[in-house]
């Protein structure tokens, strides 16, 4: 008995000999391990310990299907992109990952080649197109092209009362690897910052702005699943995206267009809209091994 | 941009550079790089990140006013001994501090001197007894012992459906520094196992049993607040508690007394029963600094 300092870390450590799993014993003597150190490199106080206690109480209880704030949380701190870069090592020329946010929601509308995602949403159109190819160049067919993204006034559908999706939906990719839609120009936006995690922004002088960008998730049989995002060109928050979700590769030139000039797919919308093109590489499951 | 590694990691710290107050700074920059650091040593997988992001967003949900499941966490994780041993320096002769735990309800009844606070709670009767005094062996009157503790089933009362408080009250030391209460005899009793801490416990192939004990919470005028348990000498579960929180100075005897023995305090019980005295011995503020 008597367990204090590293005789206490030690036995917690020591708790986890017998699991179920040899994982678990991996990753909860490390977790132990790094969180003591934590605890006694600060000398953390009880009213800190208390304080660490209601924020992730509240961090739970503010999570709903369309809210996940514990997302958010490691958003902020960096994990999320610290476990995409852990878990995603790419093959030269296959598109970059980055976080995959807190709103995704499963079961998005199907949409044609070259249909409307908006669905009413307020923002310019913007005919989003490109291949999904693999890293020899060739195209993919019948990829799966999951995408969503914020409206004009930086919400996503879910944030929104509305009866039905916005800018949300997939799509698959035709026999030459092509996909498009039209979706709004994506703005720069604040992440929610009304609970716990806008609180810790707050403390740490920080802001929630994250950089204008469109949420992609492609799969094809025999590939890694890619999760990333396109980011705006430009943009006053590509260097300061308070989720450091930020890579060089994948930020594309959004060119706006006046109203009436023909659209690459054919259209020609009655008012300015925006193209951006953006090719998606995919590495199979043998190359990201 | 194109932060990983290591930049990944100095970004999110600096992140924190312009906090409202240093602290924040510091715990938070602390937290950070061993986060991180705990990451990378396991190279955590985004199925590891996705399973942790739900245990905690349920461990948030199924807290309430009387169940506190991150406190429980924190306990079964050593994090609360830590703490408690972090935040409580001691001088000689003065009592150990152990966790708080999950079970402090505000507002609980106040009862005389040597009054009961059982309120028909299953279990042998207990005469729980003691002075509270300074590390020089002198009385501390009208000290305020607040004490609560688990019935013979191994429930707190906020974990039945009652009218009314069960084993918990509080009451202040007389002119000599005496408390008595009548309670029931405590028993070893598992933390609740039926939420995420409960799983936690079983993939890491641990028990969820405590030893039996008494908390007690004393505050006095001038001096640091002592926050602990009184175990039950015995015990199986002393070596080897769930929230590693016994000490040895904190083991006192239970003594079973037959039928019709007169008690300290001059009833006279028709059933069999326990008597248990401890002092406890507060530090000043001074003292502790």
């Amino acid at each position: 008995m008597d367990l204090q300092g590293d005789d206490l870390t030690g036995a917690v450590v020591a708790s986890f000999d017998h699991s179920t799993d040899p994982r678990t014993k991996t990753v909860m003597s490390a977790l132990v391990r790094h969180l003591h150190a934590f605890a006694r490199e600060v000398n953390l106080t009880e009213d800190e310990y208390f304080t660490a206690i209601d924020f992730l109480t509240r961090t739970g209880q503010i999570s709903t299907d369309t809210r996940q704030e514990f997302v958010l949380l490691a958003d902020v701190l960096g994990l999320s992109m610290l476990t995409v870069g852990l878990g995603n090592p790419k093959p030269p020329g296959a598109t970059e990952s980055t976080v995959f946010g807190p709103f995704f929601v499963e079961g998005s509308p199907e949409v044609p080649q070259g249909g409307d995602i908006a669905n009413g949403a307020p923002g310019q159109p913007c005919l989003v197109s490109g291949r999904v190819l693999n890293t020899n160049g060739e195209p993919i067919p019948a990829a799966l092209v999951e995408t969503w993204q914020a409206d004009e006034e930086g919400f996503y559908d879910v944030q929104k009362e509305l009866d039905g999706p916005q800018n949300r939906g997939h799509l698959t990719t035709d026999a030459d690897g092509n996909y498009a839609f039209w979706a709004v120009k994506p703005v720069a936006y604040p992440i929610p910052d009304d609970g716990p995690v806008g609180e810790l922004l707050r403390a740490g002088g920080r802001g929630p702005m994250r950089p204008a960008h469109i949420h992609f998730m492609v799969t094809a049989p025999g590939y890694a699943r890619l999760i990333t995002h396109v980011f705006a060109a430009g943009d006053e928050y590509l260097a300061n995206d308070a989720v450091f979700g930020v890579k060089d590769s994948l930020i594309a030139d959004f060119t706006e267009k006046p109203a009436g000039t023909p659209a690459p797919d054919g259209k020609t919308p009655d008012q300015p809209y925006y193209t951006v093109h953006y090719d998606l590489v995919l590495a199979t499951t043998e190359e990201t091994q």
